[in-house]
């Protein structure tokens, strides 16, 4: 687990799915923001990561946070588009809104993802209120740190 | 679950995945045959089947158990080709052969599905090794009842 | 679950085990006091509240945050006494102070538990810095929640 | 785990709960007899052992497969007594049998964990129809691997 406490760059995305309208950290602030980074195709993901962010959107629906996932696909690039990750959603049932990390023009690893430096899938992000990194995680963490983390986190002023 | 006691219909299949050799049920005799039907967008299938597929052939490995996958795509078919499978098998590291259910010419249901009149994914087959199909069962099914029956199976006489 | 938000009355208690010193509500003030109050043959407890008691104190230790452990017996109470409960303790390997809570007088409920109106085992109580319980629930939470709630009480100013 | 393939030796028995009829080995043949040696302050018994009985009792029942819970206690005699166990059944509603393992003049273990040579608790036993002791295992063994075990032990046929 990595504390940053920098200001979070901005999510490059080349698509939102799952919402109406697209999200911006910017617009967010004020919120706490959770992004689900994950594939659709691997397993610590679909069996824990992708469970647990539900889970989030359940205990804190209303209540100043936003969950949002982040299709980071490093590999199998062919097999994990749009289409296939619309159907993923659908069966899923997942109900926060996921973003495409825009796809980088020089390699296999997308834009936010080499940005953040994430080092695979799973990974969870924490932005807190003012729009600062909190929490960069790749694997699994158990469902009480995450509260823990949130909670704390939701108590901090809102910035002006 | 049905008990069905009848002579399982061959598998209909268009292509054989994690198997140099094709498998038939009709060589298959003198084995207990266990068929994980599913999709691999399907949660309770990668949650769930598929888990307990790979636990039956990790617990019956080398006694006379043949564990097959049989990819029977009845919707999204475009997101679930044969690329895709080949992606799953590989991360979600299937130990036992896959086969997939042949597409019908007339409808979204695939042939062996319609065959054995599936309800849908995941459901299990179980195979005798006299080559009746003694258990069809669509959904979950615990682990300890899947074990008595392959265990009675395996103490049958084999057929001449 | 409800919230009271009101001083938490003195724990009654008749012994203290698994600790050097007994604690007070009135001593523990600054920091977040969590009471598992529990039997040691309640099902419940056994199987999820005691190990989720186990889970905060490993999640939340040096952090201001006090576990302890209330055995409210109100039933059986001639095979869940203190040589039995200690016993439970060493082999259950519970990390925190655990008290016994004060026989009544007149009846089979506890003194501490009648207090509180409790309504059976397990029910978490947690208390903030400034002494207020916050939380008094009966059976069942889940951990996220647990920690939001902590995590939350946690960054609130200590009582001066 | 250790497959012995002998007459199983009686159990050595003080006293039954849960049955209005004592039990022998001699009058169970013709059934395949399980045998969930514990100790009511167990965490391994208690968590997963006496849980795993309690299935193999629902999935069995009434199917020639005679589940017996044997209350072995080697250790904190005086907590574990006869009283504390028929709370324990009680509360953590024990379906099946449970006999009291009769204490040893000479030591601390009792007879027939003696006579089985047992290493602790839980440890599972499984007899055969012929009254042969097929399974002594210490700890915990998985759902389809006792199924099976059973499974293979139903078909067999019942002694004369």
């Amino acid at each position: 687990m990595s504390f940053l406490n920098k200001k979070a760059p901005p999510l490059e995305v080349s698509d939102w799915l799952n919402t109406k309208t697209p999200l911006t950290l910017a617009e967010l602030k004020g919120q706490v923001v959770v992004v689900h980074t994950f594939q659709m195709l691997c397993p610590g993901c679909v069996m824990h990561g992708t469970q647990q962010a539900k889970t989030i959107y359940e205990n804190f629906a209303g209540k100043d946070v936003q969950v949002i996932g982040l299709h980071t696909v490093f590999e199998h690039h062919e097999v994990m588009d749009k289409k296939a990750l619309e159907v993923f959603i659908h069966e899923f049932k997942i109900p926060f809104p996921v973003a495409i990390d825009k796809p980088s023009k020089s390699g296999t690893i997308p834009m936010t993802m080499e940005k953040y430096q994430l080092r695979g899938t799973p990974s969870m992000l924490i932005i807190d209120k003012a729009g600062s990194l909190v929490l960069s995680h790749f694997g699994q963490i158990n469902d009480m740190q995450i509260g823990a983390i949130i909670g704390q986190l939701l108590m901090a002023d809102a910035p002006r």
